[in-house]
C-alpha cells in the first residue's frame, strides 16, 4: 500500500509514524513546502523569547530520523494539484520550479492553516507572521536589534510573543480591533488579564483596543504605523496575528468537500467526501461536543490526535474523533489563561439558556507563601443542570481547573456533581474548600434563587 | 433552636459556621478540649520546615471571630457523656476539673481522630505525635535544637514532616514496618518516592522498610532506639505517625453505630442512628464510591464537606454527601504524589479483574527547560472498561492529572473516553499528547492484546 501524505508538521508526520507502526510493508511518502517537518510550532514563542537557544530542540523528529523508518520526506516539495479519479498528484519542487506526479491508494491532506496576511504585506521587510520554523528564526533575529516592536491582534500568539519581548526589554505596543484582547474569552476574564499585564510587563506595554493599523509609515521597512483612530506609533518590527485560515486551495480544487467553516469537511474517522482521501490538523473542520456545531479550532494538540486516527483508518482499523471542547492554555509569565467549552456569550448566542459563576480565592492554603489568587468562571445550562464551560486565570495552574471540567463535560458532569467531589488536598496545592467546590456551590445558590 | 458541636477543628467549625448562616437566630456552642478551634492541621508540617515562620496563620478563625457570630466557644472544655434520651451533654472542663451539663436540639459529634500511640509513649519527653496546634509548635521547637530525628511510620505526615526537617538540615532516619514507604500507593509507584528521597536529600536521610522499632534508650529523654532487626539508631527527638484512630469513645457509650471501619456510622445526611443526632469529619465512617464499600478515611477536606452536609440537613435542608474516592495528594520538595479510587492491589484485594499501565513521560513539551518526568498509573476495570483509579508522581503538579481521573470517576469515564479528550496543551503545561492520552491508548492496546 501506498500512502502519501500532503504535509509534515503536526497532523503529518503523525500520520506517517502511526502508519508505519500499523503497516511496517507500506510505502510512505511524505510532500511539504515547508523546509522542515514534526517540529513544534506552540514551542516558538518560547525560543524566541529564549526560554532554550536552539531552535533544533522544536524539531521533534528529523527528514533523517523519518528515512531510518523508511518515511520518505520530501522538503521542498508543494503539491499542487490532486486527481482523485487517477490517484494522483502533482507536485512542484519550490527549489528547481520542476513538477512531478506520484501516485496513491491513500491521501492523507494536511495542510495546515496559513495567518491571514493584508494586501502588501510581503513587500515589507520587518512585518512577520508566526508560523513556520523560518518564521520564528526571522522574528528572533529581528527582535534583537528592535527596540520597538508593534503587534497586530490580541489573540494567543501576540500574548505569547509579547512575553518574549518583554523579557527581552522590548517596548511592545499591541493593537486589538475588538472591545478586548484575547476576544474568545469572556469580556470580565479578559479584562482580568489586561489588567495583570499592565501591572507586570515592566512598563514596557501599551495594549489598544477598539483600533486597528490603517497605515504603514516607511518603504521597504516600516518606520512606524498609524492607526485607524489616528494614533502614531513606532515601530522597528511588527508581527501580525489576526488569525489564520485552513489551507484548503488544493482539496476544493479536487472536489473534495469544504464545510461551513471553511475548512475541509471530515467525518469522525476523519474521511473527506471522495474515497481514499483523508484530512486531519489545521486544514480539517472539527465538531464541537458540547455545541454539536462544526467548529474550526485549530491546535498542535487536535491534529495529533487527528493525525492518529486518521492512520488508523486507512490501516483498516476502525476508529472514531469524537470532536473537541474548544480547550485551550497559554500563560502570560506567571499568569496562566485557561478556558474550556462554551464561554458565556458563545452559549447565550447559540441561544442557551444559561447561567454563570466568577469566584475568585486562593489557589492552595493561604499560609503557603506562593499563594495566589486564581479566577474561575463556571458555566451551565440553567434547564439542565449541565456544565458548559469553564473559563480560569491565575498565577497558579488555572488550567488544572479547566481540565477537571473537560474531563466532566466528557460525561455530562452537573453543577451537583462537582460540589462534594472528592479532589485531592494539601495545602501547597489546593485549598481545603477547592475554587471548583466554591464555584458549584455558589452557582447552585444562583439557581434557587433564579 | 440549640445546636451543641463536639469539636471544633474542621468539621465542627464548619457546620457551626453554615449553621449560622442558614439560621440567624439559633444558639451554637462548641465544646472542645483543644486550645483553638478552626486550625489547619493539615499545614502543621509546613510551619514546622519554615515555609512561614507565624503558626497563628493556621487559625482560620478564631475563638473571638466565631464569637462576633454569636458562636459561644468553650476551649478546654472536654464533652464526657452524651445523654440522648435527655437530649444532655456533659462537659468537663480540663482547665478545672470541674463538670457542667448543657443540653442540645442538635448535636453534632466531631471529635475527630488521634494518633496511634504505642504504651509509654507519654513517659518520655521528646518522642512526639502530630495532630494538634501544640504538637506542631513543640515539633517545631525541639527540632530546633535536634541534629538526629528519628520517625516512625512511612505515611504522608512522615514524608512531610521529612521535608521539614532535611529544610532545617537535620539527619532524618525513617522506619516503616511495611516492605515500602507509602504503602498506600502501589510498591512501583512508591519504590519511585523512594528513589526521589534518597537522590533528592542532601544525604540526610535513611529510611529503613520492614523494620519497627523494639527499644527506646533512655530514661524520661530518648537518646536513641533499637529496631527489631537489632540496628541502633541515635535520636534527639523522636515522631511517630504510625496511623490513627477515630474518636468514638463518647459516642459508643451513648449507644451510637459504630461502623465496620471503627469510626462512626452515619447516612449520607451525616445522621447517626440516634436521631438529632450528627457526626462528621474525621470520627465519621465514609462510603467509598468506587469500591461502594465502607472506609475511614481521615482528611480535612472531607470534613469540610461533611460538616457543610451535616449543617444543612440539621437546619431542615436536604443534601448527600456521596461519598470519597481516596483522592490524597502530598510533596516531598518538588515531588508530587497523589492517588485517586482504588490502587491496583486494593482492587485485586477486592476480586476485581483489573488491567492497568504505568507511563513515564515528560509533563510538559521537552524542550521546555523546566520540564521533567512525570510517572502516570491508570487502572481499570478489565471486563467494564471503566477507570477506577489513578496514581501520579512528577515535579510538575501530578495531582492535575489525579484530579482529572477523580471528576472521570464521578461519571464512570472509561478507557476509550480518555484515548482522545480534549485536554488543554501549550509547551509550558503539557506534552502536546497528554500523559493522560498515552496511558489510556496503552491501556487499550494492552486490553486489545489480553
Amino acid at each position: 500500500m501506498k500512502v502519501v501524505i500532503i504535509g509534515g508538521v503536526a497532523a503529518g508526520s503523525k500520520v506517517a509514524a502511526k502508519t508505519r507502526r500499523l503497516l511496517p510493508e507500506s510505502q510512505i511518502d511524505i510532500y511539504t513546502k515547508d523546509s522542515h517537518v514534526a517540529y513544534s510550532t506552540c514551542g516558538l514563542p518560547y525560543y524566541i523569547g529564549g526560554d532554550f537557544d536552539n531552535w533544533q530542540k522544536l524539531v521533534v523528529r528529523t527528514k533523517e530520523e523519518f528515512e531510518k523508518s523508511n518515511i520518505t520526506i520530501h522538503l521542498f516539495n508543494e503539491a499542487i494539484k490532486i486527481l482523485p479519479k487517477r490517484k494522483e498528484i502533482i507536485i512542484k519542487d519550490t527549489l528547481t520550479g520542476k513538477t512531478k506526479t506520484d501516485t496513491y491508494d491513500k491521501l492523507v491532506i494536511a495542510t495546515g492553516s496559513s495567518p491571514i496576511q493584508n494586501d502588501g504585506y510581503n513587500k515589507k521587510t520587518n512585518l512577520f507572521t508566526l508560523k513556520t520554523l523560518e518564521d520564528g528564526i526571522a522574528i528572533k533575529n529581528k527582535m534583537m536589534t528592535s527596540r520597538n516592536i508593534v503587534l497586530l491582534g490580541g489573540g494567543y500568539i501576540n500574548i505569547e510573543l509579547m512575553e518574549a519581548f518583554v523579557k527581552n526589554n522590548k517596548n511592545v505596543v499591541l493593537i486589538e480591533s475588538s472591545k478586548y484582547i484575547l476576544p474568545k474569552l469572556d469580556e470580565e476574564i479578559s479584562e482580568l488579564v489586561y489588567e495583570y499585564i499592565t501591572k507586570n510587563s515592566k512598563g514596557l506595554v501599551k495594549i489598544i483596543t477598539n483600533d486597528f493599523v490603517e497605515e504603514f509609515v516607511g518603504k521597504n521597512e516600516i518606520a512606524g504605523i498609524f492607526t485607524n483612530k489616528g494614533l502614531g506609533i513606532e515601530a522597528d518590527m511588527v508581527v501580525s496575528a489576526l488569525g489564520s485560515i485552513p489551507n484548503v486551495d488544493i482539496a476544493k480544487e479536487a472536489g473534495i468537500e469544504i464545510g461551513i467553516t471553511g475548512a475541509i469537511k471530515v467525518n469522525s474517522r476523519m474521511e473527506t467526501n471522495i474515497p481514499d482521501i483523508y484530512a486531519c490538523g489545521d486544514c480539517a473542520e472539527k465538531f464541537h461536543i458540547v455545541s454539536q456545531l462544526p467548529v474550526w479550532i485549530p491546535l498542535g494538540s487536535t491534529a495529533n490526535k487527528e493525525g492518529r486516527i486518521a492512520a488508523v483508518n486507512l490501516c483498516g482499523g476502525n476508529e472514531d474523533f469524537e470532536g473537541v471542547y474548544g480547550s485551550t492554555v497559554t500563560r502570560y509569565f506567571d499568569l496562566n489563561i485557561s478556558k474550556t467549552g462554551l464561554t458565556e456569550k458563545m452559549a447565550k448566542s447559540l441561544g442557551i439558556d444559561v447561567i454563570s459563576i466568577t469566584v475568585t480565592k486562593k489557589d492552595k492554603a493561604g499560609y503557603m507563601p506562593d499563594s495566589s489568587n486564581m479566577t474561575f468562571k463556571l458555566i451551565a445550562d440553567k434547564r439542565s443542570h449541565k456544565i458548559i464551560g469553564a473559563q480560569a486565570i491565575g498565577c497558579g495552574e488555572a488550567n488544572k481547573k479547566v481540565d477537571n471540567i473537560t474531563v466532566g463535560l466528557e460525561n455530562n458532569i452537573t453543577i451537583h456533581d462537582l460540589i462534594n467531589i472528592d479532589l485531592t488536598y494539601s495545602p501547597p496545592f489546593a485549598s481545603s474548600v477547592d475554587i471548583i467546590h466554591t464555584a458549584a456551590m455558589k452557582l447552585q445558590e444562583k439557581l434557587l434563587k433564579s
